[in-house]
Order: structure tokens, then sequence, then C-alpha cells
């Protein structure tokens, strides 16, 4: 029996958070309130305080879902972290980013400070993956994961606005070729 | 006496392209109004049908602007366009394109079109200056094009989220160790 209402709180909170993660991508932050979300996630209104704390906990468990999607991946074969997050950025909730972004950086935005966090995440997941002996002479680790990072997110920015004009198959083998051994190359 | 009316003209347009940029940056695009627009310019809301058409004749004087000054630069020395690049985004109202694009890429949204513009025209610009013996073999320059605008892109959103974490002049170095000649290496 407890077992059971532990696996029904479990698949209350997936619920959540995947409804939270459509509507903020769809509609912002913002803009999405707790009734929205709990109708959406068909679940009462009220759990989402328990689960969550408030509206910031929960955007915290989103973006920390999605990072832990985008480095353990799905579809792409595991090992190859670049393959993981080109194939991430196809995904449709993917874009709750942008929209994110474009709040975080807003004066007095009460996102920034999680959005932060992260961007840091995956710096530091990329990071872990560079040895010093890597990088092209006279640079850092710490700046060349920051490039990296930004690519995809820059990719992904002009794959989301046009799709017709970025082949990301394409991208991913310059990618591939530029990148040090650890994160992937072939 | 022509003259000076042209003169007049002139600056009106671009007080308004000036205005429209700041309120596009602070509020988005669909939350700015001609009257908003003609009160921070300081000019009869009347003209900007006059000058631009419509909302959208504005935003793309307004693209085009951003673009220009991306690519001719200013505190940066001519004929470093990454430095220019660089330079560019840490300008206050380089934030417009993060509030723009979460725009661009909402469902039916009206700037999506002006915006894959915007994003194709800095890949031409770059593209240009890219010839294919210098890349990676089996890489195409359209990709690293894709890749280089990308990495601008992403690099300006951890930047804006975070600047503290994010060192621009190391991620410039980064940047030229790893480019083509033609894009400026030093």
């Amino acid at each position: 029996m407890a077992t059971r209402r532990i696996q029904r709180t479990e698949e209350s909170r997936r619920l959540l958070v995947t409804a939270a993660a459509e509507l903020f991508a769809e509609k912002g932050y913002r803009q999405t309130s707790f009734v929205d979300i709990a109708e959406r996630a068909g679940i009462s209104r009220g759990s989402i305080p328990w689960h969550f704390g408030n509206k910031l906990g929960l955007l915290e468990a989103v973006l920390d879902e999605q990072v832990q999607g985008m480095l353990t991946g799905t579809a792409a074969p595991p090992g190859d972290p670049l393959a993981q997050a080109m194939g991430f950025i196809r995904l449709p909730v993917t874009r709750l980013f942008i929209t994110l972004l474009a709040e975080a950086v807003e004066a007095d935005s009460p996102i920034r400070e999680h959005y932060a966090r992260l961007h840091a995440a995956l710096r530091q997941a990329v990071r872990a993956r560079i040895t010093a002996e890597e990088l092209p002479a006279g640079t850092t680790a710490e700046a060349f994961t920051v490039l990296l990072v930004g690519a995809v997110i820059g990719v992904h920015a002009q794959w989301r606005v046009a799709p017709e004009a970025v082949d990301l198959d394409a991208v991913q083998d310059v990618m591939r070729a530029l990148l040090p051994a650890g994160l992937g190359r072939a």
C-alpha cells in the first residue's frame, strides 16, 4: 500500500512537471498559472505547492528535468554527448529555453538566477569532459565550454526560427571535427 | 531649404528607430505601441506610418540597423569582424535579439519571417568570408557558418543571464584560435 502511494505521488509529480514544461514553452513562465498546470496535468491544483513549494520550485524541477534529459539523452547512443545535445534541441519542449531566456533577461526577473543555474549545470557537464591538453594553445577550458554550450544554444535558436535553413546533421559534423575527443569525436 | 527638410526627416526616422529598438528590447515587439515609440522619440505618432508603413516595417528597420551595426562595428578595429561581433553583444540594446527571438518562435508569430531574415543576413555576412579550403575536412561552409553565428548568439545568451560567469575576452580568444583566417585570425 505504501509503495503504491509513493508510486502515485511520483506519477503526479511527473505529470505536473511535464505539464508545466509544456505551458512554460507555450506561454512563458509569468503567464502560466497553477490552474493552467493543474488542468493540463489532470491533477488537483492544491498538490502543486505540496510537491514544489511555489512556482519557482516548480520551475527548478522543470529545468532540472530538462538538463537531466539533455545530459542522459534518449535516442542518441550513450557515450556520445554531442549527438545527445543535438537530439535534445529537436524536441518540441526545448523551445522552453528560448521563451524562458527572454523572461530571464528582463529587469528584476524572478527567474534569472534559476536560469543562470541551468547554464552553469550545462557548462559544468561539458567542462568535466575537457582536458587542457586538447585545447587550442592559449585558451582556457572555461572559455571553450562557454563557446560550446553557446554554439548549441545558438544553433537551436537559428533552427527553431528557420528549420529549413539549418541542417542540424551538417552542423553536428562540423562540431565533431572541432571538438576535443572527450566530447565524443568519432 | 529642401536639404534641411531632408535632414529633419532623416533625423526623425533615426530617432524613431532608436526608440523602437529600446522599447522592443524592454517590452517586446507585441507589447510596444506606436504611442510608446512616439513618446520615447519625442516625435508625432502620425509620422511612424509615413516612415515605415506599419509596425512590421518599423521592426524591419530596427533589425536592419542592428545588423548594419554589427557588421560595420564601432569601437572594434576595422577588418576584425570577430571583435566587432563580440563588441556588439555588449551593447545594452542587443538584448533586443533575445526578447524578439522568444516572440519569433511562438506559434503563428508575425515576426518569425523577419527574424529569420536577420539570421540569414548574419550567416551571409560570415559565409562570404569563409573559403572552403580553410574548413575541417568533410564539413560545409554553410554548416560552419550556422555554428559560428550560433556561437555568438549563445555566448551572448549566457553572458546576458550571468555576466560574472562568462569571460567574453577569453571566449573571443578561443574563437580566434578556431576560426578560418578570413574571419580575422590574429
